[in-house]
């Protein structure tokens, strides 16, 4: 029906006749003239209508926004003064001899330069007409061209893109399932994957070597932050291959990506960092490395000093005590430091305390100006400002709590203030976060819990720490972080089946219970299975970061509510009794609630 | 933890050291020597352990099937007279010379050469072993190719790969579909999507142009025949395009794929077909062009004959009286005959009438040899001998009843025929069935039902036939038939919002209920939708036919039973009181059921 795409006419085709397709962006007459931007995918083009022609001048008068035209018309330049430099199609224009209105369109909800007035609730409502914004495709384009070349990248190095299973049984992964009543199974259920876990490890079991699969997991949870109640995994497993290996073939692959769809060239090798050495450093584990802040312990200094919010911490072995020089920080207002106490509060700080460095004398508290100088000694202030390496005009704050209260705060207050500040370096910045702890202590549920999950290897020298000291025991995970996000995860994972029944035990799996649950996976390691390892990345989030939009919703074509509805197809609904009969169930209404 | 795959090693690695990771496919001890197949997904190889190295002879005596092991050795020659032509390793053999057990295995339920003693039910419990036979693996690497090939196509040609969601409102292909429970809307569910039909189409509304997606279906079916209760589609959307460019575009891509993985040529163009001719030469709207029999009508010979059996359905205008004409039918027995006369009685036929050709003399019943000749005059005699061309030997078969029975009945005959009879043309037969119908009438319903789906626009010059005689509005629909198996089908959408609601008119769909079920899809229709159309492609099922393989279930890696149920991991399971309270579902006993 057309000879080009809108975006794509330029000077190369002056004097050709073309033909196009698309939907009119905006309409404007002027000077007896009407001119109209079509638009369609890939991008704008401009077609003028005169009056020579009165027939289609006629229909061209009765165009309106986002009706869709069929164009026939001749390539012209621009007349001199009217090129728009900013328009790939700017230095050209189409004269229409040919019009026809394939479709009329009532006058949208909100026009596409004006979606900012409009709620997301509307925008989700008539998602159709959000995604026509040029914005939108763009962020759509780069999706699939994201995962045109993960798949390009996993194809050529032999990975088998298997698909699993989404009916499947409820998954370990911790967060709730979502269920899927059986018609044929009476009082039985399905469950949507939280991920392919179980069943690319079965793969490795089943000699295919290597795997991966771009699939859809489900998670009902309470969708606070940016999560979606179904999202996207680009999950990976091989057999055969150490974490370094693994390591090394992903960093590969995700450079590619981003040198392809972007043009930026990432570091080579990404830098491995530890656990231990990120918390320490950065207080997270997934460091954003643009921020050149970075935490700095003081407890040593502090456990003898006369102030037991800082000794005490410093006392306690789960406690910990960070300071965190801020260059220039003296330019920060009362109200300013009032805001940045009330932001580390979110995370369980109860105060922010700080240090300003107005002018030192390179000896004891002269020239720095502080509530709590008082309590410190000589000593310990010498040596906070030699660890922190602060300069006259600088900041200093601390945190002193339990150190997971400490790292929480501080590592959000040390991007915060990067970003406040200007100073976040461009660019992008990834790094591995290597040798995490097998498991964390749950303190709620006395008991401790995988910190990725239970199906993760311990280091094989410290197989014995499962049983003497668990909490010192590391596991052979990984993270990629990529400018203070998590994008992906993994580990070499058990496959003696010795090793997963003690860990299974460690975690307070009962062997009724792992018989139940994860039976099949322990029947099928006692029948040949190879070390393997693999990992998923996050393809929303990736997409998300590398595209520069605010929110994983803004890169997916049909998105939920933060109450997991769906605006556009008013999703969930009522569905008829005799649906649910055949299902074998029925809705418990809160009247029979009340009835008991 | 490799330099090779087992399968890669051949006569260009002589007197190389090597490393290779696998399963111990057989062992053999011969001549005071052992002998290990190791296997991996590319293939088998033949290591050789002598005692000159008992440590390590010592491991490999230990070694049983399915072991995982790591080897070193170094590649020689076989010795004369032990090549083995049938294996791609044949040539060659490892000299062992280090030896690891990676993992060691029970001994399996099955030997992966017995497969074919134990029940399928075994195999899927035990899926991963079943997955290990080189015959499944290549299967599955098949369905790799085919989708990177697939793929390939469709990314090169400007076709996004656009995710759709899973938790969706109930569809309308009339299908059952499984339902979700909604946790935050309580007495609401979603569904799981019968196809992604709907929001492709929003798709073309939101400008997406070219859309495709290999998606996971969902239909809550009683599983007869090969179907699955989640499969696969190849789904596929485009704006702005004929049925002839989305047919011709599709067929070039079937055509590569095809030529990529079995290196195999398919016709250009492939041949199209109108409906109405498919229902008359071969009975069936998927004709398997491998046969050359074909049905000829003979109602108008019979239309007068003192033979109700044919008379009857020549006379009413949905009657049909039809023959099939098998080449040298006279060596058919009289027991294989019955045979064939109850095959066709599963598709409705109350008899199969025949004429045996023995020794025709030209003209009347001379040298025939049938029963049903008594009824017939001379002229019925010769009509029916010139229109199916027998020649002595032939036999004819005839269908007389309902043209649906017919159709069914000799439209299966046909192919089996051709089946046992080895009739059936080599090689690969694809054809375009075109101009279907836009509607059938469905007797027992008493009404209109889509021959495709509702959406299905109909012939842009037989728009008045929707009111006046739907039963001849032909539709603008395209299915793709390979070897007797629909592949794909398709159509132009209806893009009219006053279409579609004369659509839903016919077909029964009130204007509540196409306002509670389709509103969002009317509405949009209003704000700009382009002309557009599509096609979805089972994927299982091609995948199968191109793999040879006998069922769906041989080229899905976990495939389910004919109860709806994964041997594997034994879902679906029941799940506890806590998880449907959060759901406000409770479970329907056939107890509380009997207490009303």
């Amino acid at each position: 029906m057309r000879t080009h795409y809108c975006g794509h006419i330029n000077a190369s085709h002056i004097d050709q006749e073309v033909e196009i397709c698309g939907w009119v962006h905006r309409r404007r007459d002027h000077g007896g003239v009407i001119f109209i931007d079509l638009r369609d995918r890939e991008g704008l083009v401009q077609v003028v209508y005169d009056p020579d022609l009165p027939d289609i001048f006629a229909i061209a008068e009765q165009v309106r926004n986002e009706f869709v035209l069929k164009v026939r018309g001749r390539v012209r330049a621009r007349p001199e003064g009217t090129v728009n430099p900013d328009m790939p199609t700017g230095e050209i224009e189409i004269l229409g001899l040919g019009l026809e209105v394939l479709n009329r369109a009532d006058t949208p909800p909100f026009q596409l330069d004006e979606h900012e007035r409009v709620s997301e609730e509307v925008r989700l409502r008539y998602r159709y007409i959000d995604l026509r914004r040029p914005e939108m495709q763009k962020r759509i384009m780069l999706r699939a061209a994201v995962t045109r070349a993960l798949r390009s990248y996993l194809d050529d190095n032999g990975f088998l893109d298997i698909e699993t299973p989404m009916l499947t049984k409820a998954t370990p992964e911790g967060a709730r399932d979502y269920l899927v009543p059986s018609r044929t199974h009476p009082g039985h259920f399905f469950a949507l994957p939280q991920s392919p876990q179980l069943f690319k490890q079965l793969l490795m079991m089943s000699g295919m070597d290597r795997y991966y699969q771009i699939v859809r997991c489900f998670r009902d949870e309470d969708l606070r932050a940016d999560r979606q109640p179904e999202f996207t995994q680009l999950d990976i497993e091989t057999s055969f291959m150490s974490e370094n290996e693994i390591m090394n073939a992903m960093e590969e692959m995700i450079r590619g990506v981003v040198k392809q769809v972007l043009d930026v060239d990432l570091p080579d090798p990404f830098p491995h960092m530890t656990y231990q050495e990120a918390m320490r450093r950065f207080g997270s584990d997934r460091p954003d490395l643009r921020c050149p802040l970075e935490l700095v312990d003081v407890a040593d200094l502090m456990d003898g000093v006369d102030f037991k919010v800082f000794s005490g911490p410093a006392k306690d072995p789960k406690g910990r005590v960070a300071a965190l020089c801020l260059p220039k920080g003296c330019e920060l207002t009362r109200k300013e430091i009032d805001e940045y106490t009330k932001y580390v509060g979110i995370y369980g700080a109860r105060g922010l305390a700080y240090i300003k460095v107005n002018d030192w004398s390179g000896q004891g508290r002269d020239g720095l100006q502080s509530p709590i100088l008082k309590f410190l000694p000589d000593e310990a202030v010498n040596g906070i400002m030699e660890r922190t390496g602060a300069q006259d005009g600088d900041l200093i704050f601390f945190g002193a709590d339990k150190a997971s209260v400490v790292n929480e705060a501080l590592g959000a207050l040390r991007v915060k203030l990067g970003e406040d500040r200007g100073l976040m370096q461009p660019g992008w910045h990834p790094v591995w976060v290597v040798d995490f702890p097998m498991f964390e202590w749950d303190e709620g549920a006395d008991r401790w819990n995988a910190l990725h999950h239970p199906f993760t290897a311990p280091k094989e020298d410290q197989l014995d720490l499962l049983e003497s000291d668990p909490g010192a025991c590391l596991s052979r995970a990984y993270d990629m972080v990529l400018n203070g996000t998590e994008v992906g995860g993994g580990s070499i994972r058990i496959h003696n089946s010795a090793v997963q029944e003690r860990v299974f035990r460690l975690l307070g799996i009962g062997e009724e219970e792992a018989e139940e649950k994860f039976g099949f996976l322990l029947t099928a390691l006692k029948y040949g299975c190879p070390p393997h390892g693999g990992l998923a990345f996050g393809l929303d989030r990736l997409v998300m970061l590398l595209a520069g939009a605010g929110s994983i919703r803004d890169v997916m074509a049909f998105p939920k509510t933060q109450t997991a509805a769906c605006m556009l197809t008013a999703a969930p609904s009522e569905v008829s009794p005799a649906q649910l009969r055949e299902l074998s169930i029925r809705v418990r209404t809160p009247k029979a609630e009340e009835q008991g």
